[in-house]
C-alpha cells in the first residue's frame, strides 16, 4: 500500500511454528487475530510464514524476518514437551544463552506443589538471556520478547492474551482504516472502472474479493488507507461505478 | 520428520497471495485443504507463506520457493481486476511472456455473448508462455502449471476443484500416516516419557498439542510417519505412558 502521509511505515511478520499446521491437522486461528490487532495499531503486516519444528529452519527464519521487518511475532512451540523448541531456537538465533528467568521461576515455584516442578515444566521458565516476559494469565507459562521478536504460545486463547498484553506498547503509525462495499456485479464488468479509481487513488489500496454465498457470486470491494476523507471519496466513486453498471452497492 | 524408508522426500510449499489475508479480513481456508491433500499423496508440506499483492515480492518469493521445494502451490490473484497480478508475476519470475492461451481463449469465446468478453475477462485467459491449464469447472477461469509451480484461485471452492484436478498427477512418496491419542494428563507430566519414546522412534514425528475444550485442557498426541507397524508400536508405548501417569488414552 502506498503511504497516505509522511510517517514511515512500521512493518511486521508473523511466524507460525508447528508441524500441526503444515500437516493440515490444525487450522491456524492466530494469524487473523494478530493481523487485525496490528492494523489497529498502525503496523503493516507484510508477511506470514508457517514453518516446521526443525531447529535450523526456525533459527534461519527468525534471523531473516527480524532483519527484514520492524516486528516479528511467533506462535507455537513454547510448551514443556520435546517438540517445543522455539525458545532455544530464538536464543540461538540471537546468539545468547537460554537461561532460567528468575521471575518465571518464582511464578512456577509458587504455583506448583513440592515435587511437581519437574524438568519439563522448568523448561517453560527458560528464556533467551536479556528477554523480558510476556504474561500468560491463563496457564502461567510466559511468552517473551527479545529485540524485535515476540514469542507467544500457539493455543489461540493464550496467544490472544499475550498479544493483547504487548500490542499497546508497539510503535505504529496511524491506524489503517477501511471501507467495504459489496455488490453482485461480476468482477469482469467492474474491473475497468475499478482499476481507473485505483489509479486516481494511488495512496489507497483497493481490493476486489469475490465470494460465493448460497451459489451466488458476490464481490466485496475493500478500500484501505490512512486518510478517512480520501477513503470516503474513493468509496463514493466505487458506489457510483456499481450503480452505473446496474448494481446495488451495499456498504458493510 | 526423519525418513521411514529409502525413498527421497518430496517437498512442497504453499504461497498464499493476497492483502486480504494479511489485513485480517479473510481467514485463509486453503492451506489446510492443500496440506491434507499433499500428505495423502506423500508430499511433505515444508512451508507456507502469505505475501501481499506487490509484484517484486511475488516474483522474488516464487523464485525462492520453486528453487527450494519440489512443488509450489499458489492461491489467489488470478481474477480480472487490477489487484490480480499473480499470472504476470509468475511469468516474470520464469522470465517468459504472458500470452493469451488459445484453449482458455476459446473457452471464454464460447461462453460469453458477443461484446461480453472484455479486456478484463481476457486477462483471465492469459498465462505464462509454456504453461498448461488447470481446469476450473466452477467459474471457467483456469489456473495453470508452469515448471513446478501450480497457480490456483483464492476462492476455496474453486481452489479445491483445481487442486483435486492436479494432485493425482503429483509424484509423491508413500503417504504420511498418523495415529492420534488424546488424554487429560498435563503435558508437563507427559513430557519426559514422551521425549524418550520420540528418541526411540527417530523415524517418526511425535507431536504434543494441548487444547482447551469447555475450560478443560487436554492434549492430542499425534504420531506421524510412513511405516504403519512402527506407528502402532509407538502408539502402544504412548498409551502405556498415559496409563502409567493415571490417565485414560482416547484414540481418535
Amino acid at each position: 500500500m502506498a503511504q497516505a502521509n509522511d510517517s514511515p511505515l512500521v512493518t511486521a511478520a508473523v511466524l507460525v511454528i508447528g508441524n500441526e499446521i503444515l500437516s493440515g491437522r490444525t487450522q491456524d486461528a492466530n494469524l487473523v487475530y494478530i493481523a487485525k490487532g496490528l492494523a489497529a495499531q498502525g503496523v503493516i503486516l507484510r508477511e506470514a510464514r508457517v514453518i516446521p519444528d526443525i531447529p535450523d529452519i526456525i533459527i534461519a527464519t527468525v534471523n531473516e524476518l527480524r532483519a527484514k521487518f520492524d516486528y516479528v511475532f511467533t506462535t507455537g512451540g513454547i510448551g514443556p514437551t520435546h517438540d517445543d523448541i522455539t525458545s532455544e531456537c530464538v536464543a540461538r538465533a540471537f546468539g545468547v544463552k537460554l537461561i532460567l528467568h528468575p521471575v518465571a521461576h518464582k511464578l512456577f515455584s509458587d504455583y506448583y506443589k513440592a515435587g511437581e516442578l519437574n524438568e519439563a515444566r522448568l523448561r517453560m521458565a527458560m528464556v533467551p538471556e536479556g528477554a523480558t516476559l510476556i504474561a500468560n494469565p491463563i496457564s502461567l507459562a510466559p511468552g517473551f520478547n527479545i529485540g524485535n521478536v515476540y514469542v507467544m504460545a500457539g493455543i489461540p486463547s493464550i496467544m490472544q492474551v499475550m498479544f493483547d498484553g504487548v500490542k499497546q506498547g508497539l510503535r505504529g503509525g496511524p491506524p489503517v482504516l477501511s471501507r467495504t462495499i459489496n455488490c453482485g456485479v461480476p468482477e469482469g464488468l467492474l474491473a475497468k472502472g475499478l482499476g481507473e479509481i485505483q489509479d486516481r487513488y494511488a495512496d489507497l489500496d483497493i481490493g476486489s474479493y469475490p465470494y460465493s454465498r448460497r451459489g451466488q457470486f458476490n464481490v466485496a470491494l475493500v478500500l484501505r488507507g490512512r486518510d478517512a476523507q480520501r477513503l470516503d471519496a474513493a468509496k463514493a466513486e466505487v458506489a457510483a461505478l456499481i450503480r452505473d453498471l446496474g448494481g446495488t452497492p451495499v456498504e458493510e
